[in-house]
């Protein structure tokens, strides 16, 4: 039977989500535990590749078990064993056929800046500290431009094999919360160090160093020798990844 | 002449604020900083001891400078040098007499406690994971008996050497914030283990495993044999220490 998981983790101290030779990762650290409960070696699929140092509220990942559990005791088995950063949310029973990476529908992240001439000794693994005061409106007018259907080639990392480089974005604003600056963007899918590429342009246009026009051009050509390198990994989050039907069968 | 400093710190990785051979403690790492930027060694003294894992928000400390300063400046080189989860927020001229343990007027502590079923990836070092129920209205019953002048002997760590055990509560109460509940506390000065002492009392008495009437009564005799072992430090700030006169001399 395949299991649905949704998984809370603090990326910082995690060569990112993706099971790697001798780095520490969240997969590597989910499937030793799970290879624990179970007595075999398991392999868990993700819906995202998070990079080293970004965080997730709501990963989703599958595994199939070789016999029934009951997904409460599963969780709470997983909770048990799992380090301190890293937290099982969900535990459901999911279609035989379920790929969280494939029948993702929409993946939502955010971006936290800490905007304010002082660090902090709290958010430093989480926000990108920009120190200089930004221009919220023009960056609110950059983060339009991405809505849409667009090629985001100019906004990924050169080396990553892709079919298209053609993403659709549903929202893309910023809001003020107090000394943070919170971007919030739901797409389709997501090009590697895109979100991140994206945040340092509009960064650059909240800086009055870029101008909007320049953001819309990088999006109808491929020259990325203009795009910002990418955002500090520490500032994005990956906030929930969503399916079009409801991926368990409790509630049929 | 004599600064203040207020210091932010996330107390994780060190083993409290004061200098101890061998280990590292935040007060070690301000010391080494000054003595590198004053070119002699500094010795600073802070308004609290925070054991290891306390937090601090406005931890208050000063030092003598062998020169002439612009607190400034001075702010601003701390902060180049120091490390990521220690920030010095401000740097104040103050009187030579100025001696921040012994002026202090109010100090001010909040505990924070993540009362859910589920752990969290990100707040496992600043909360105490507590998942059962707690009853709110017991342990706000249980911290509003603490406010007042009263002897504190059972709730400290014994092996403190203090002249006396009484200390005058200002605040003591309970709020709830979405899972958190956050409780704060002002006073004149506190014992070694003290808040954390209290903490464990009204998650007892949250629990309904320990009356209010149970925590009286530790306040008025100095068996400790009934208090329970000090809550964890992750959960502890020192939020904020208050003078009765203004510290700096920039507004006279």
């Amino acid at each position: 039977m395949r299991f649905r998981l949704t998984i809370e983790y603090d990326g910082t101290r995690y060569c990112g989500w993706q099971i790697q030779a001798n780095d520490d990762t969240v997969q590597a650290r989910i499937e030793a535990v799970l290879a624990q409960l179970l007595g075999q070696p398991v392999r868990i699929k993700g819906a995202g590749r998070t990079d080293a140092g970004v965080h997730a509220q709501g990963q989703v990942a599958a595994f199939d078990a070789p016999r029934h559990l009951d997904p409460e005791e599963l969780r709470r088995a997983l909770n048990a064993l799992l380090p301190s950063d890293i937290v099982v949310r969900e535990v459901a029973e999911a279609d035989t056929g379920f790929d969280p990476r494939r029948d993702a529908a929409v993946r939502v992240y955010e971006y936290r800046i800490l905007n304010r001439p002082l660090r902090s000794a709290f958010h430093y693994h989480y926000a990108w500290h920009v120190p200089q005061p930004l221009n919220l409106a023009a960056m609110q007018a950059a983060a339009r431009v991405f809505v849409g259907r667009h090629d985001f080639a100019a906004f990924r990392t050169l080396g990553t094999e892709t079919r298209s480089t053609v993403r659709e974005i549903y929202l893309s604003h910023w809001q003020r919360h107090g000394d943070f600056l919170i971007y919030r963007i739901e797409g389709s899918s997501f090009l590697r160090h895109m979100v991140r590429s994206m945040v340092a342009a509009m960064v650059e246009a909240g800086r009055n160093r870029m101008a909007v026009e320049a953001i819309r051009e990088l999006l109808s050509g491929s020259d990325r020798s203009q795009t910002p390198a990418p955002a500090p990994a520490c500032g994005l989050f990956l906030v929930e990844v969503r399916y079009p039907q409801p991926p368990a069968q409790r509630h049929p």
